[in-house]
């Protein structure tokens, strides 16, 4: 994509150092931050400076290239594959980039490991980009048929979704973005709902991603968005996707099952966008699929700019509040319509 | 209830003033504010100083006796009746509150109508506290029951609710939280997931007044709750009411309808409880409410406390983000188990 004029992907080298955005601070502020060292990438994983399942897999590929260049024994390949698997439970891109880098390596003498990982992060990344722009074309026409079905004066079709799967949740593109990018190019007039993604606010990404691309958009509460279906104001909903078991079932930011619900409740199809490397047939059902937990402050605080250019914290509860905060729900392929990737639109039931 | 050991209502004479909590400062502080006239009442409603549809209510008929103390005359009448009726579109307490005290005023004689206002104000205060017991003891047997259907080691029931249907959104004691507030006295081991309420936060108030009672209680991002019912971790759903219809369907705090399609799917009891002043036979169902829009604002930014002590107000999106703030949703009267008034527990259909 085009960020001020400049394309711009979430993740590259810079030197021996990789370079990311810091989506903390978006949509704020747009700060390249540098991780020199496995730590750095491990704990940008962590902290969400990278988040987005086919970014994290990414983003891991590239803190395993950091962790070779400075120790490429058997040993340090494992420990480093260990510390970033632990980073993010939920997301099966990340094991699925980790496992085939780990492949990779064990074959390849020790001297040539550290180029190696290197070049397979930048391959990772370049294949990233490719199949989110293939996700878009196969999910293009299923934004035509909304448009069509809706009917509506101005042609426009309304979008809604969840959190941001976007190019920011990528290496560029994006999962469940994409059609809505390319149905933009092939001149479609898109409307977008942008559902504000409590308790971490991805929903911001997701507005600033639309103002930059020049896409109409609302954000709304989360809150609003069964009252938005039931209005018939949204003629098809697009989300990505952290994991999807063999049944169909699939695993995203929490949230997404309120929104499958309300959707199926007023007739409007429910797709879910991912590359294949999101699909675990080792889970058999969404039930198989670890829901990570993040800390209680996510929910009881939130954080953002102040005028004066310093960033605050606010309460939003008393301090102290026990809170509970599951990071991703599980959507029964029941209530899903399509599942898209890189290979095209299917039924959950045809995976 | 007790607030810090003292008996706390959130409303009452002081002098010739109004005294109300302003809800806009809890949790974080407890500032009780004064109003001296009709515009200082409207205003305060209209800025949720107060909020909560039989909160508004028994304000609005203050703020009359407010009015009235100025000017008695039938056009202030009237003019102070299309002021605060004019100040919240959808809570169908406040026209109830409001034809009340015209009525009553309209026999009366000039100089006597400051004085029945004042105690009319005060009668529909006391009849508020009356009817919230009611509506407590109404409710009790329906969160017996669930605890003995759930069966826990424990013997615990464990409530969702949404928004503050509890004592800060009455004069006292509440309508979905009378009943936990009963059941807590009859030493029933209750726990409460308290939804966020996004944009408001109101579930903030509802965290706050269950700390102060002593409750078990965990607050939850709003897009948390579908995931917490489908894992059987929810016995129960109660949730208040801003207006019924006729035919059974509520409009309630926006994100009630999600909260009603994922107890259905998951076979967990829906529970709406609200005074009988909130069934509106006029509305023949939900398409007849009025659905107040607020404030962009409201979902672009959150306010609250800084260590300082100032308040802050931090952008979740960008300033200028478009965006859309539906304050209220319908909820089906087919997903709704139980409609409990004072008068006792009715299934929907029988209104």
């Amino acid at each position: 994509v085009l960020v001020d004029g400049r394309p711009l992907r979430t993740i590259r080298w810079s030197g021996e150092a990789v370079e990311v955005i810091d989506q903390t601070r978006l949509p704020h502020e747009l700060v390249l931050v540098r991780w020199r060292t496995l730590d750095d990438a491990a704990a940008g994983i962590e902290r969400m400076q990278v988040r987005g399942a086919p970014l994290i897999g990414v983003a891991a590929a590239h803190g395993m290239a950091l962790a070779v260049a400075e120790d490429p024994s058997d040993a340090a390949v494992a420990a480093a594959t260990a510390r970033l698997a632990a980073t993010r439970p939920t997301a099966v891109n990340l094991t699925w980039a980790l496992e085939r880098v780990q492949a990779e390596l064990a074959d390849a003498p020790i001297e040539q490991r550290a180029g190696l990982a290197r070049s397979l992060a930048d391959t990772m990344a370049d294949e990233d980009v490719a199949t989110c722009r293939a996700i878009g074309e196969a999910g293009l026409p299923l934004l035509v048929d909304a448009a069509e079905r809706a009917g509506r004066p101005d042609g426009a079709v309304h979008v809604m979704t969840h959190c941001n799967a976007g190019w920011l949740a990528t290496v560029d593109r994006g999962t469940a973005l994409a059609p809505v990018y390319a149905a933009h190019e092939a001149g479609l007039e898109v409307h977008v709902w942008v559902s504000e993604t409590r308790p971490r606010n991805q929903g911001a990404l997701t507005a600033w991603e639309m103002e930059q691309a020049g896409i109409a958009h609302s954000f709304v509460a989360d809150n609003a968005c069964g009252h938005l279906l039931a209005q018939g104001w949204v003629d098809l909903v697009l989300v990505g996707a952290d994991r999807i078991a063999a049944n169909g079932d699939v695993a995203n930011k929490v949230g997404t099952y309120l929104k499958a619900l309300a959707a199926r409740a007023a007739g409007v199809p429910f797709v879910v966008l991912a590359p294949t490397s999101t699909v675990d047939l080792s889970c058999r059902s969404g039930a198989d699929i670890p829901i990570e937990r993040r800390a209680a402050e996510e929910v009881t605080e939130v954080r953002g700019p102040l005028p004066e250019g310093a960033w605050a914290t606010v309460p939003v509860a008393r301090a102290g509040t026990p809170a509970h905060n599951p990071a991703f729900d599980v959507t029964p392929a029941a209530l899903v319509s399509h599942i898209v990737t890189e290979r095209g639109a299917v039924s959950p039931d045809a995976l």
